[in-house]
């Protein structure tokens, strides 16, 4: 499962390879741009006024931005990690025809590379489609795995929302033909771990299935070449009224109003492993053996999820929907549910603490689902293995991680330095490099002046910047005593530990 | 300081911006290339022959190749974290004229990204440039940063030596106005303590200083226009012999018979802080202020890194010349000497173990040096940043420790599983699931099969697969008696544990 985590999920749809056609367009309108900008260029003097940016809808992270980052993926890679799982890693780009017919409309956001003779080549878009390719291409059945990495979309970026041209995805996948449900189950176990442990504030999982989505348009009499359509208006619930939804639904996708009108009894139900229990009864739904088979898996998986200790947070929705294509069986999202993370977001744009008023949803923040058919895809032979995956909103995360810190009174620290080694006296360099490399060398983190002759106060003051917690300070008459002054920074209180700086032993610290 | 590790270094020349021309000419090129490609596909009937492979020159990563990965960026990521390192992160494209006039000749070998309407960007071809362009946009005058992330070049990948189209750089570096060598010498402590830890064999680590080499060009009557194209001869002399080096500037570059002797008697000289002094003192050297502010400048770092205990490894060598055209000062570069690793190559390839004839020099896994100029041609006054750099040839050591993992008996783990729970009989499902949550919630790294009845055969094969060193296996006895049967699938033995699966006390583990 892989997805933008932003307000317009992408689109995935399965197309069929017209890459001939379409080249023989995207070159007319190269030669045309091409030709447009040589005019440009050729009416130009060459001078050149040189732009100091990174590119659109990208950034750098700075270093306190790195230390949220790493703190977040720590979490996130420790839970995968405790679920068995192994990590792989793939090339950011892919051959152009691997990414070909993955993505539906949305392939024309994907970054091409420039034909600079060779193969052509495309910035991957995802981590899903290299993961099938991988599968594939190494004929692997089964294998649990998780993968961080940046990828690439030509979006129009809000990235103040946290949505960038390039950006993480960190998806977790179980690949291999197992009992129902048994993985299914633990990729939900595993959202909840993260989202606890990142103590994000209260969220929920909803969770669905496409066959019960299919089954349900199917007995509310949609037809069959408008499932695709009206699933992605079903899946702006979250975002507009219903009355809108059906409004899209009969005005504008020309589906009946009685219809519309049961599948928003039905869309408006949610619930436990009861629900799914009460609609395998439904005179309607139990019409239908897709929505059968959907609905008996829901049941199976509370029954694993209540053995997890999770269903606390699980809610049987039917109006999740998801918007790629690719899914087969059963479909999740989590989203925070509490105030109190948007607010932090408000509070930090305007600085008025305490207006939670204009406080909005922050969308998911995690989300997956099951796609049998995709390893297939790229299979020679069609040959298909079961995958089921969650992919963590880590962008997001960040950005809700990073407005915390800038609320909060503590510090990031951007280093992990332990001591300084510093003087107050001149001529001394030669003792505390000479200090610093024995600390070094006993693994200590140590930092120390490039300078001959700093002064005490830019020592000190280094320290608290940085949040080093110690000093030791050298003097001539430490020196003579074989001893080192440590300073506790925030308390200015001193010990003298002996050193023997010639064999090592400065452990002490 | 940055560098491709392979055999033939890169030669970056800090050329003027001549954009506007440049473009032009490619975009003739581009408009023929585009227009022969459409003749191409409009013979072509539109079928399609679907490839499944990487892109040329790339690779993806398997679990086991992330294992010594990970286990290689932790030694490395510890040692620039002792030493107090911040870390940042840039994006993986840059606009294209941030590149633009900073590689030279071998601009010709950087992914520029197809013009689909928006800025012109390109692959970054270092972390160098970027640091640069991250210094200069955000005035930052001081940070010893380090920045691990992937680079691309479209060079001819030599991909069984380690040598790669997308390729890990592993960059360390001082910015700051600081006293001379003191950064420049935690640099070399760092090569040093890396190499150490990494446990690759012995090494040398050669110091050289730009200001040196040029000195001794103008002593050896080299003419001035002269001295680049000279020294990347110098540069040769660790894969060619003087001889054809000497030929080369001859015959050549026209270097005059007698200059290039001078040159020779030079470049054979190897020693430590008594050759600087020795060279302090020669007559003809001593005659350049370059020569002797350099000469001075390795002394001092000599006596810096006598404090640090690292001269064991360090030699002054004044035939190191390093490719890069950047460097203004000192420059580095590590060796490992010892065959054992050049020999565990062949033995890999060959299957002959103990044929050590064979050994090759490993080349280059680290180097560096000093750049004061680089930041300035981002500022738009010009305003510099003094930086030194180091840079850990991290492909090439991938290379060496996925040799060693080969020839090795011990099994490279890649999960780190400390437990299976398994069932011997049928019917416990539900139980092993809910001992394996207590598990994940106790923290433990815990695995279960996803199957209703899996044979106990096939758990415990598992284990011995992917080393998971403890067995909990559940049975109907063990239930009723309230324990766990915990077995070492290494020697089989057996423990009972009691276990309360109802309120979390499985911490007995």
């Amino acid at each position: 499962g892989c997805d933008r985590w932003a307000d317009c999920c992408s689109c995935l749809k399965l197309q069929t390879h017209t890459m001939g056609l379409v080249y023989l367009l995207q070159i007319d309108e190269e030669v045309a741009k091409l030709l447009e900008l040589k005019a440009r260029l050729g009416g130009d003097d060459g001078k050149h006024q040189f732009v100091l940016k990174t590119a659109k809808g990208t950034r750098d992270y700075n270093p306190k931005q790195m230390a949220i980052r790493e703190k977040v993926f720590n979490t996130i890679i420790s839970c995968f990690k405790r679920h068995g799982a192994e990590t792989i890693d793939t090339p950011v780009f892919e051959l152009k025809e691997t990414l070909t017919g993955k993505y539906g409309e949305d392939s024309k956001l994907i970054y091409d590379l420039k034909d600079q003779g060779g193969e052509l080549l495309s910035l991957r878009y995802d981590l899903t489609v290299p993961f099938a390719r991988y599968l594939a291409m190494n004929k692997i059945t089964n294998i649990k795995r998780y993968h961080i990495a940046k990828v690439y979309r030509r979006d129009n970026p809000a990235m103040t929302r946290g949505r960038y041209r390039e950006f993480y995805q960190c998806d977790f996948d179980i690949a291999g033909q197992y009992d129902a449900m048994i993985p299914d189950a633990e990729c939900l176990k595993i959202v909840y771990e993260i989202l606890h442990e990142l103590d994000l504030g209260d969220f929920r999982i909803k969770v669905n299935d496409r066959r019960i989505l299919d089954g349900m348009f199917a007995v509310c009499g949609v037809p069959d070449d408008k499932f695709r359509t009206i699933c992605s208006t079903v899946d702006k619930l979250d975002k507009m009224s219903w009355e809108d939804v059906k409004k899209e639904m009969v005005n504008e996708k020309g589906l009946s109003e009685q219809a519309a009108d049961q599948i928003g009894e039905y869309v408006s139900m949610q619930g436990g492993m009861d629900l799914a229990e009460h609609l395998l009864q439904d005179q309607k739904m139990s019409q239908s053996k897709q929505a059968c088979a959907g609905l008996s898996d829901i049941k199976l998986l509370f029954s694993y999820l209540q053995l997890f200790q999770v269903t606390d947070k699980v809610v049987f929705d039917l109006s999740l929907a998801r918007g790629l294509d690719y899914y087969t069986g059963v479909i999740y999202e989590a989203v925070l549910t509490q105030a109190g993370v948007a607010s932090v977001t408000t509070e930090a744009q305007n600085g008025a603490p305490g207006s939670t008023e204009e406080s909005v949803s922050v969308g998911s923040v995690a989300g997956g689902g099951r796609y049998d058919g995709l390893v297939g895809m790229f299979d020679p032979k069609g040959r298909k293995v079961p995958c089921v995956g969650v992919s963590i909103g880590i962008e997001r995360i960040f950005s809700i991680m990073e407005q915390k810190a800038e609320v909060s009174a503590e510090k990031v620290r951007t280093t992990e330095v332990q001591v300084m080694v510093a003087s107050a006296q001149k001529n001394l360099l030669e003792e505390r490099l000479k200090l610093t490399a024995e600390l070094w060398n006993a693994g200590i983190k140590a930092e120390v002046m490039y300078k001959k002759n700093p002064k005490l106060l830019s020592q000190l003051q280094h320290c608290e910047e940085s949040g080093i917690p110690l000093v030791a300070i050298l003097g001539e008459q430490e020196l003579k005593d074989g001893v080192v002054k440590l300073r506790v920074v925030a308390t200015r209180e001193e010990v003298s530990h002996t050193v023997d700086i010639h064999t090592r032993t400065a452990k002490g610290f």
